[in-house]
């Protein structure tokens, strides 16, 4: 039970350190004082850091997977609504956060060691594209709805939410300001909408 | 003149293996030694791994400002075909390049020191604004021209074009594949477009 909390404890730290600092600035010794933790601990959890990274965007998953499951964007009937729901959604989880809790460790981790690790890549990678998959099937059912025709695939539209999303961070962390963020969002929103209308009218 | 030449040899050694591996995971030794200069000549050009990073980011931004400055969308009478052809422009670049050669120095930087390095996160920003700001001039005039109504603003949408090229980058790099920020970039021209378009029914 011990040894279950540390390493619950240490996934935590690894979740705030390497969303604040990135993952090469953080140091196993931060980790286990982040934590609470001994050194001996933590290698009885991980056998590296790496090891802890690839463990870390997997309990990311876990985290935010429940979070959407159970945000209130599913309540919509028509699938369009959940869609622009959902969007509006990920601009409310801006509020009240500071930069790091904010932001996406997953974009994070995988922006540096994309070359450096490919299993932190690939770890990274599942946790983007699960989530874009569940995306996708809001938009694939939105799209026979309301836009049967369109050229777009619903599985382009979902990775491309989470491009904007991605990116906005990025803007958001050189401008130290949130609200940047917002906007690409609110442009994100604007776009989901246009294409939907322009669909109708052909 | 030989110390001009190390100044510069360390900057573009910054340039790659900073956009390989990241700010914190590339060493001053890894500089010195992809520069093939000495140790004493990079503290000599500069005081810590800091200070180069920031001239970095200058040095990027000098660079890919002469790129953009001469890069061939700007020839287009119409603004609008000017901001349509530049986002093409920015899906021509990936062509033929790796993902280290093709994302941005900048957007790598700051996710990483956002919070740790003022000196490189505002580095960044004077970077990634200054060209948003080129490319504001070029939606203000085409808004102006065909949109003078639309509630959008000219520097948003430029901050928002940053923003989804930002996220296909690091889509890009945990799919190992730059085919998905590809698709990214034809949304973004699709969102331009319908836009436009939207704007001249009102």
């Amino acid at each position: 039970m011990k040894q279950a909390n540390a390493k619950s404890k240490l996934l935590n730290a690894a979740l705030k350190l390497i969303r604040t600092s990135g993952y090469e600035a953080t140091a196993v010794d931060d980790l286990c004082t982040e934590a609470g933790v001994t050194k001996g601990a933590f290698f009885h959890h991980f056998k590296s850091k790496q090891d802890l990274a690839v463990a870390a965007a997997a309990h990311w998953s876990k985290i935010t997977g429940a979070l959407f499951a159970s945000a209130p964007y599913h309540d919509y009937e028509d699938p369009l609504d959940q869609l622009v729901a959902y969007i509006d959604f990920r601009a409310q989880l801006l509020e009240g956060r500071s930069i790091p809790e904010a932001t996406c460790l997953l974009g994070t981790m995988v922006q540096e060691t994309f070359e450096t690790s490919p299993a932190i890549r690939d770890a990274c990678l599942a946790g983007i594209a699960g989530h874009a998959d569940t995306i996708a099937g809001i938009i694939r059912a939105a799209k026979e709805r309301h836009a049967p025709r369109a050229t777009w695939s619903a599985e382009s539209l979902a990775l491309h939410t989470q491009a904007v999303l991605q990116g906005a961070f990025i803007l958001a962390k050189a401008r130290n300001d949130m609200e940047i963020a917002r906007e690409s969002i609110l442009h994100l929103r604007r776009y989901v909408e246009l294409l939907f209308h322009h669909a109708k009218e052909d």
